[in-house]
């Protein structure tokens, strides 16, 4: 059951869901030199939502934040990553929802069986918003691509979810390689920078940034080199695809 | 209401809890140079168990952690550190649990409101157990400091939110001076040096270290120097508390 289908009754099927766990996922991209999150806006009554459903029974929350991004990108085997669960009592209400879509009718008929609190676990990836499509159905025009600098009126806590999503990225980049894939198959040193800098929200001296990534040895540097570029031309880089698989899976600590 | 006043009818008030939300305790020390988490044992037969209990009405996670945490030692104001979800449809199952205690009977009239799920949110706080006495009342005989290399056995999944907390913790040390509450209040690089190694479970390069350590700027080195020790003696330090609690709040970035 997702939020956009509240109306339709059939999907409303309270068996087959925890009522009071959801989760929610926000999906980052780089896009015009920012850090962005997919949202969505199921109705035109409601503010701007993070892409999220309720965990059904039999199934992990990691199952359903892969089912989530699979639903709304199309594409799987992306690093996803649990990072914080949140769990105000007041972050969330039915009756407040079903309210402000004017379906107090129903609102009225499942009550009874409507948890007080619902808590959400958080989730993040990171995307290539180029080769993917967000598939919304039926809400696909409400879409968007959202600078978490300048995000809209969001419902809920999910302002908070995008904050505490970006504190979890920022750290997640001192571990583990999860720029893979917002990276072309050949990359320089000052593009792969150039990511972390938009991430990190600062820039990061070009000398140590580099020492410090080369020393993660999952890097293959080619003989080739960055062509129609101004000045120096860099050298090109590709992931060593099993070494990356291994630091993805193990993390790589930074010396202490 | 926690596992250990299941038996006790007046405790078990599924009105003012949430039946499918736990939040379990990894409350870890260092003694004997090792890395140990408090266990208890509530019942001779179940094995043991991380402190924990479920969230009440009304109670977002952090209170209950707060709580538990309280009851168990007797401080508060220790930092607490929610760090991941455990969601396994099959992690925990209240059914087996009162057939192991021997309360079909219970289980018989409870069932139509248990829930299938249990989900439990994993905090994990650094305690001085010279400081404190565990306080478990009816168990206190039963409560234990388990060396995480060697644990005992545990019920449901307690052994891997002790593996997910000990990697979190790991993960702590290179964001934010978690290790305060281990230390006396003058202390040397090489004191602090060896609660890292004893936590991330490896040797440290000494230069390296310290001038990591230092950069942090949370640290006042002393006129002083340790005395008693055979060879060199070290500087003392102790905790500027002003940056100290700044740090601890907004967390400390390794330069990348």
């Amino acid at each position: 059951m997702e939020l956009k289908d509240l109306r339709n009754a059939s999907a409303w099927n309270t068996e087959e869901m925890e009522l009071n766990i959801s989760v929610d996922c926000v999906l980052f991209t780089i896009r015009d030199h920012k850090l962005k999150v997919l949202l969505n806006r199921p109705f035109p009554e409601l503010d701007y939502l993070l892409p999220g459903d309720f965990v059904r029974t039999g199934e992990d929350a990691d199952a359903a934040a892969i089912r989530i991004l699979y639903q709304r990108t199309g594409v799987d085997h992306i690093y996803l990553k649990q990072f914080m669960t949140f769990t105000d009592p007041g972050r969330f209400s039915y009756a407040t929802m079903f309210r402000r879509l004017g379906m107090e009718q129903q609102l009225m008929e499942e009550q009874p069986i409507l948890p007080e609190r619902v808590i959400s676990i958080g989730y993040f990836a990171l995307v290539n918003s180029e080769l993917i499509q967000p598939t919304g159905g039926d809400f696909q025009e409400e879409t968007t691509w959202s600078d978490t600098g300048h995000l809209p009126e969001l419902h809920f806590d999910h302002a908070q979810i995008i904050h505490g999503a970006t504190e979890a990225l920022r750290r997640e980049l001192y571990f583990k390689p999860v720029l893979y894939n917002l990276l072309p198959e050949k990359f320089t040193m000052p593009e792969l920078q150039n990511l972390y800098e938009i991430i990190l929200g600062k820039s990061l001296d070009r000398g140590s940034f580099q020492r410090k990534m080369l020393r993660w040895d999952i890097f293959e540097r080619l003989e080739e080199r960055k062509t129609g570029v101004a000045h120096k031309r860099p050298f090109l880089y590709r992931f060593n695809r099993e070494k990356y698989e291994t630091a993805l899976r193990q993390g790589i600590h930074f010396a202490m």
